[in-house]
């Protein structure tokens, strides 16, 4: 993301409580943006704004305020609107995932994108939403899909942050796994364990020592865990003896 | 969806701020999920909880209160943990959208899936997290990946709903896995067992404890495999009389 999420701009229009705002900078922020448009708010700055942004105010601070939408969204080549409601005048229309994957392609040109989100109660006007080249729909259920602002402002930050080739998942294991020649020697000390404690079934042995392997082979254990695993079933056979 | 989603049960542990409650409701709703287990709130039922669900009153009518987290989890086949803290020995992660394709495979399938998420200002102790077979991570930026609880909702049941599609694994499984109850009876027999045979150092049992756990709930057993395993336990307890 980097200073590119600079090129990203997230418009507000007319909301109406400023602890929206607030919910908004941080969710903004969570996801590497940090540009955040104004279009008459009904109260900013706000002491509830800055209580509900968590660790976000430097988002607040920088936030810059305009009396209409054109204002806030003229250097933007390509403009997105939100919208949940249907509309006598139907907008091109993409979903969240595949907006963002447009934006992101539009931001590593260094193209200005803005994102339009309307009043809490109503959404955009047609007015509004026709300044937007395209509207972003974010998938929910048909029933009740009126998610709330700054939820709204999440999921799309969301996919944005995803579309960014460099996410990239945590290692989890702090052991490499063993491989299968020190697995294979685990399962066979397993199952000649199993057999001094007398609980493999000497009738039919096959399909147990099948599921044995199964199991291991399904747990594909790290080296300390196969190590603690040698390490029990000795402290079983010192016992017996 | 339909009936299924009321196979997805969220859980919120130890909520200290009941409006939270209600944003959770809400985003829920939003994405088609109904059922919601609160473990130990601080406070509900709470006008500030129904100020903040929108048109999500029937999920927190719907609630189920619980004492602790197994207790909520107990029928469950998977259960997944959110967390963002770095922690001291890390478990299987998935992130959110592959969570959610998992969580849809095991849905169609007819498994019981739960969703813990923890405490606001601390996320879910090491404890609370060895519940959990899997990890969930939303991606986010490093710098600030405090996402708030009822935006981690939001996010995570969007990427379920949004894998509603279809998608359903071949069953390879002959016998159904276990549930939370049966694996914790099962996880907690075997480190008696190691205890038993002086396998446990007694120093510092806790981290091999947690590496038990986390062992097991990442095999997810199966009855049959679980079967076996307590069958080989106490097949050890009867040799060391």
């Amino acid at each position: 993301m980097g200073m590119q999420s600079n090129l990203i701009n997230i418009v507000l229009v007319d909301t109406i409580h400023p602890g929206n705002i607030g919910s908004v900078a941080r969710a903004m922020k969570t996801m590497g943006l940090s540009r955040l448009s104004l279009v008459n708010p009904r109260v900013f700055p706000s002491d509830d704004a800055i209580a509900l942004s968590g660790n976000a105010t430097d988002v607040l601070k920088n936030a810059k305020i305009y009396k209409n939408i054109r204002e806030a969204i003229k250097d933007s080549t390509f403009v997105y609107a939100t919208s949940s409601r249907d509309r006598s005048i139907q907008w091109p229309i993409k979903d969240a995932a595949l907006a963002a994957k447009d934006i992101r392609a539009e931001v590593n040109n260094n193209k200005e994108i803005s994102i339009i989100f309307g009043k809490e109660d109503r959404g955009l006007t047609n007015d509004e939403l026709e300044n937007a080249n395209r509207l972003i729909e974010i998938p929910a259920n048909p029933i009740y899909p009126v998610l709330n602002l700054a939820m709204s402002v999440q999921i799309i930050s969301y996919e944005i942050f995803k579309s960014s080739s460099d996410v990239k998942l945590k290692e989890w294991r702090d052991y490499p796994e063993v491989n299968s020649e020190q697995l294979q020697m685990l399962i066979d000390h397993f199952i000649e364990t199993a057999i001094d404690i007398d609980v493999i079934d000497p009738d039919n042995p096959k399909k147990i020592i099948s599921r044995i392997k199964r199991m291991f082979t399904r747990l594909q254990p790290d080296e300390m865990e196969a190590s603690f695993m040698r390490g029990f079933l000795s402290g079983i056979k010192k016992k017996l003896k």
